[in-house]
């Protein structure tokens, strides 16, 4: 596929395409106006049209686009098709809510097998993926041909970790700790799942509403 | 605080912007250019003096940001002086994970109670946070000012929990689900963790780049 480079917000954007499409697809839709589409997904279809732009033509004037037809589209942009194979390191409750809930294959990995240090958990498998113990890390990495290593280990081991994992040849990281792993202008893939990130955009909001709502009040001359 | 319309990608660098500012406050760092901290964000100094002038006059021109000072103004702005009260529904693995390793108080939240329908988890504390049960919800609702509650229940429940707290007052949620909850035009505040799109996101940069790396090693006729 021939890529252009394509701006983050707009890339971030298609896995709610992809969300909704599969929502579409399970309610029985099988064809959907950027204009319908644009109302569910809260954007104009000016927007939407134009996201998908990036990307060759998809849709046919007049005639709205294909739901399965788009999905598999975005579904190929995003790589999914391409079997990416992942490791998981640090069995604590992130991991264990990992192993236990997520579904790597729906989104296109393998994951492979799980590392800790835990002795209790070294040697078992969870969901049919074998734990293994970070001393065979190393050798594991060597042996298999691994595309990304999800990382939830805690705080202090990050860092460690990684440095371990970039002497492995791993060059991407979806990152479940909290620290920022490496300096911007590094090679390696990041992707972070912050969760004070997210909750404090949430803050933002509860306390711009609340703000709003008592500023309406004080116009209004009474009290909350 | 007077407040104007801040752009929500200004909103969602604050955070990275707190983060930056205290583990510089860890390194005994207690003023910084807009300059090394761009740097060390892989920002313009220009972006971060636009994104900081949202909010008043922060710098001094030639001085730099005080860490702390800086520190402080960005926590009041996302709210985190509000001392905002919340809840969290579903004790599962993530529901545990957040009990576990995430410190609500050091955002500004004060997580009061937990529900969930596990009689074994019901009655119990965790961390000092009381587990109740989901049928003291709309009690303990009626009881307490919450202003968030924490989604981490199975998708099933989703949307028939959100339509509870929607009809108990709660108006804003975080949201663990995976369950797009509430149609754009709803009330409702709501802040998605939304994993897949994550590593969603993470797999289109590893895809990117194997094909960067393709079309360089084929332009320079050599094989992978």
């Amino acid at each position: 596929m021939k890529r252009v480079k394509v701006s983050n917000n707009v890339i971030r954007r298609l896995p709610r395409y992809l969300r909704k499409l599969d929502e579409l697809s399970e309610h029985g839709v099988s064809r959907i106006s950027s204009f319908d589409l644009g109302q569910q997904l809260g954007l104009t279809p000016s927007q939407i049209r134009q996201d998908f732009s990036c990307f060759g033509e998809f849709g046919q004037q007049g005639y709205g686009y294909n739901v399965a037809a788009l999905r598999s589209h975005i579904a190929s942009i995003l790589g999914m098709d391409r079997d990416f194979q992942a490791v998981l390191i640090g069995v604590g409750n992130i991991g264990r809510a990992l192993m236990d809930n997520f579904c790597f294959s729906e989104w296109g990995f393998r994951l492979l097998s799980a590392f800790d240090i835990n002795p209790a958990l070294i040697g078992t498998e969870f969901k049919g993926v074998p734990i293994r113990s970070m001393d065979e890390l190393d050798g594991f990495l060597a042996e298999n041909h691994v595309d990304m290593a999800v990382l939830a280990v805690p705080k202090d081991a990050a860092i460690p970790v990684t440095e371990r994992l970039t002497a492995n040849g791993i060059s991407a990281i979806w990152n479940f700790t909290n620290v920022e792993l490496t300096e911007p202008s590094s090679d390696m893939l990041v992707e972070n799942i912050h969760f004070s990130d997210s909750l404090l955009s949430l803050s933002y909001y509860i306390a711009e509403r609340n703000d709003e709502e008592a500023a309406r009040a004080a116009r209004e001359g009474r009290k909350l």
